[in-house]
């Protein structure tokens, strides 16, 4: 017997609070396009979620996947554009958006998922792929404020189907496209929809994981990385201009599912190796933390 | 009152003995990617297997969408290859071939289901949307017996994720692309998958909707339409050489299905307008009609 | 194929909308005595019936008997006697009267849904008749305005009976004698139960089939048949004196109800072929509708 | 303290040993026209049966009614006419007998299991009537071997709405009357169904409750009463014609019952008080029990 | 058939009323160590338990055991030591007190309990017993009045473990230790934990067995038993200061209960043979009944 | 963020092939005596097994006693006897060995439980304990070879208690009393009960930890521990007479599990920090590990 091995197992034991808590617990986990960009990585941290699962809580995955859109577009000689960080988006790109979305980067880690679980001979767990389209998950109707084309806003979650599949031990894996009243898709931020969803299932933490370390006070300091915050607070320095042009949808999302009876909400870096496992297993954890004010 | 609607009373009525004959009946329908060329043609499918669902039956769809593939390869400047009918599938086919079926036409195809649902204030029944990596529903290994690159041949369907689904009132959609023991995502036929599906599921009906009229004794000759035939007399037909090329796999899960226990399986024409209630809400059906020796 | 067929598959494509609109909902159909004369009549209104069960709503049936409650005393030389359209019910009057409503006609629309269903090789739904001492479901008091001897007016229905049996695919048949306190069985009035029963069950809707076309805005002319109609002025009409004798009860039950939340009431002539599909099935309905002010 | 209420709690706790012995257990109980006749008994009956099920066991009751079906007959100028003891049942007759055992009987018997409930507060359990159409509960074809106009023998039993009743602690009381295939209703040998339902609900007991105290091994000599026989005997007793007219059928029930796996077959004379009670919880029982060879 | 059978038989039929008023209703009994003191009218204690729960009822037994606690005590050389009737209770003493009440008393009646059903082939009946420390039953908190070692003071009574085997057909027997938040043990009022679960079980009965006849009027004059008394007497009689000494806890618990919504609370001598059936099966019962005011 | 914690993530994900294979799987732990010495380490042992549970296993705790039995009846002036290992159990040892079973060495470990479920704010798991009277879990006769007083042998065990408490998130906690057919209690062979658990529940895992590190192959020579074992092999060396005397019971419940379908026993030295999960969560495993011969 090594040493080595007896250490571990303290760690293991060590991690039975945090267990514990979150034990039965929904956590929405928006997991961004830049934190995809590297294969090992992406596998890593699907198997940080499947870790969660297993372990008693009830992870949800939201992704994004702006980066690898762009990048089939251009296959297609199509340019993308952006207006005020959203994407404009024709019909061809509305297209192409659902295409990668749903039919390559949804399926690919659905797949990693369950692949994760075969070779383990694992039993019982599986991950299940979702669009907005399934059961009607996310109806939206187009962005009002301005026209970007095929781009929505929520106006409706049935929530039905993610209940289902949490309770028989699936996890779910979400594609943010939405669709609207005649059946037309849209693309919608997901950063909105991980916040909307953490709202409506009563979910105990949200977290964002993209590819920087969380919040910075001052626009471009590292230093003054913030590890938590109250949403007085955060609403002062959205006022204050200093949130990143990306991180204004993240940090809205954040205050409206604080304000929804969310716990907590989470800025992590998906880069950072783990960086889930910190949050969770850690008392300091990483990244930016929200708290609601009476927390 | 007009004798107008007192006839369409009558004919509802009429359709009674056939809505009990399969009433709790699961019904698997393989929608061709030949049937879907015409949009209007296409809502109107979906509406009948609507009217199914409501009316009691078990509807799982397993389609297919060989011409949209082709269309997006043509248009990312690829030529689609074929060898026996088979497509030959190499990387970059894989991923556009996904991403059409998953990302594209079943999106679709869900998304109208659920429209039509919407328009009509429906409550209760929703279609959803599976690809073979959800729930490791269609796991596969490489085809073996020639190289064709990403196609693949099923090993095992788990079937739980559609027992639930079916039971809570959900229409299953199923782009056929399976998934192997490392992950990777295979073509698969979708003909042979709706075969194994319904022998697994022991459906009560297995339709195959594609644009021919049904089987044909004599190659190329309308006229010899047969309608209906026995597994003996279909395995001679086979040996004959008389089946058309593209239908052999059609006819091989057709006897696999019906030596797996399915009662019935039908060849249809989707372009003929609502060929699948034609065949199950008339005595004599339309199209070719495949039955056990000892039905 | 004939054209004919596909016009039939129309039909039901066409049916959907109502189909899903009333999917799962709960349908009081009051059959009355009168509507009860014609064998063939009958089987062809209890097929309908069978028919709402199947593609997915949940009828109850209420039915009277009073022709064949005097038939019968004829027979054994009592002469019927009613006062202000409710029938002196002696103790011999009593026992006719519930081996008539319950061992006569209960058993015979009973065996008739029942045969229906055998013929067709039908699986899983099923008629089972109730009489109001079944599980106490109609529980009664002597009426009190005169003396009529064995004549109750509801005090409590207990509806267990009917969830349990709705949930597992039984379509229940009434036959509308009351049970008091001491174990007497007791004549009702058929129109109350069933709107007494639509208002505690939630019903969406109340259907009376008696044998007129519906409400008439002046007494004895047809031509000045309503056919729609709100609670309010259905009140004015009752006060007016146009409502005819037998209607008065049926009216008011079907106030009752409205203001006990059923969504709509409907009075048709179960003589017309096929009345409650075309009522449910087609937009402008038939017969007399009663609607809530604010529906 | 009176030695008196001591004394009845001893009483009660004697019962114990017995009423563990039955608990949940199904006994079927054919309750005879012969022992109705008296109404203060008949309550006294029922007042057993329920305490039956309050004590936990399952007991389902098979009622006859021939008496009383006579007497409406004579009612009506009709003379009752028997062939070899079973009823020649012309259409009339058959009216009669339905309206009697289903209208008549039977509901009087469910008022007064549920009126008992009534008068002493008691929740939970309720009667319920239920004859052979509701839920195609007994289904027959006609008696084969004389023609006796609408007398039927049984072809299936569907229990299914017996076990769903049961188990929602109801108590069933079952008018015999079968149901054929066109629909038709026909009258059943009582005993015959009682029989039949034991077996088919592996019963644990099938009581015979009649006017007589049991089988006597000499026809006509009440000293020769038998207390317990086996299958063998009983057979070797039947064949030696020493059975008597009206017991033969019971008899034979008996035995197919015992061979079909019900543990004991009693034979009770209704009119003893407390007949049942009795021959539950005392040792020596009472009346003529059957037991199988193996018993 | 003798006589005395019919008179047996005559008693069960008289308790049904009494059957029906308490069935499916929860029952708790405190079964004092007074009333334990003598082997065979524990087992009989016992017996009429069983037998309660055997014809529907739900008991939940809560036992004490002082008088074997001090027994063993002195066994081990140890003087019990009583303040205000509460037992000094150091740590050697509540080993003792712990070992005794849920290692002898508590497992030799759940033994009795499952050996009378072991004897007469019982089903499905089994007593379980429980000990505060399981499922965290029972918390506490060290008494705050004086410190009198381990003795406790409840401040939480999870239910669901109770819940759970009530429905599934068990009798749970309470050892009342309580354990606080830092895993010690601690010996607890039996009366007051017999009150404060009857009061979130929300319980139709509470029983106090213990080994006097009930409450007196005048302290010492058994002449001056009090059959009935409502909360208001009750509180006057506490105040008066006629309450003994033991019987305060006792009848303060009662008051508790009866506030919190106990129908009504009994002090029975477990003494007198069959005392909780008298109690239960004759109208008038015995020992002293409390009910609310408005009972 | 520090590499320490990084490090201690990478230690949980690489416990993930193991938590998967062991997911919803039973393990029953035997807890000897011996290893119950160190306070501080039974709370590790407990946590361990709570962790076990947390992470998606179903443990059940089986444990001794005999050091504190032998202390308890040292301190009350009784000499421990045994013969051929057994101790040899009169009445009064009798009475101690049930009170420090169940009232004091079970009470402290389901409390230890608890506990640290209460200090985490865990959710939803608790432990139990059980006794053999309980639900009658252990029947038991005398045991029969020599005359050893209340040692009893088991001969059946009621699972259905355990089946229920596990799958309601219950970690039951299992003191080996039996309780023969005249509900004397027994002492029972800990090693026995574990075995025989194991194979009646189709246990993954049977764990015996006890004070060494597992078997030798020659009796003292700590360099010979086994690693792994087969059943050929370990019949083998019983027959040599190299197992140590304590260990006989305990390898032939061995023995008795694997050939009852129980996948693999292990014998751990509890005195070593962590060993239960130094099992399970490496690959090499330690102690001494049973195999059948086709596994």
């Amino acid at each position: 017997m090594l040493k080595n091995d007896t250490w571990r197992a303290d760690i293991l034991v060590e991690a039975l609070p945090y267990i514990k808590k979150f034990w039965n617990k929904i956590v929405i986990i928006k997991y961004g396009g830049s934190a995809m960009e590297d294969k090992q990585l992406e596998q890593q941290i699907l198997k940080d979620i499947i870790l969660l699962r297993y372990i008693g809580m009830k992870p949800i995955i939201v992704h994004g996947g702006g980066p690898e859109i762009s990048q089939e577009m251009l296959k297609q000689n199509k340019t993308p554009q952006f207006i005020n960080g959203l994407r404009v988006t024709d019909r061809d790109t509305m297209d192409i958006t659902e295409m990668v979305l749903t039919g390559k980067i949804n399926t690919r880690l659905v797949a990693e998922i369950n692949l994760c679980i075969l070779e383990d001979q694992g039993n019982g767990i599986k991950g299940i792929g979702l669009s907005g389209e399934d059961a009607q998950l996310l109806v939206v109707k187009k962005y009002a404020h301005i026209d970007l084309g095929y781009v929505g806003e929520i106006i409706k979650i049935n929530t039905e189907i993610l209940t289902l599949l949490i309770e028989k031990d699936y996890i779910p894996v979400i594609a943010t496209i939405g669709v609207d009243a005649s059946g037309d898709r849209f693309n919608i931020n997901a950063d909105t929809v991980a916040g909307e969803l953490a709202k409506v299932l009563k979910a105990e933490k949200l977290i964002f994981l993209s590819d920087v370390d969380g919040i910075l006070r001052e626009l471009g300091n590292v230093e003054t990385l913030i590890s938590s915050i109250n949403v007085e607070e955060a609403k002062k320095l959205l006022e204050s201009g200093q949130v990143q042009k990306g991180m204004i949808p993240k940090v809205e999302s954040a205050l409206g599912a604080l304000e929804g009876g969310v716990k907590k909400v989470h800025f992590l870096n998906g880069k950072q190796v783990h960086s889930i496992l910190l949050e969770i297993f850690t008392d300091k954890g990483i990244g930016t933390e929200f708290v609601s004010v009476d927390n």
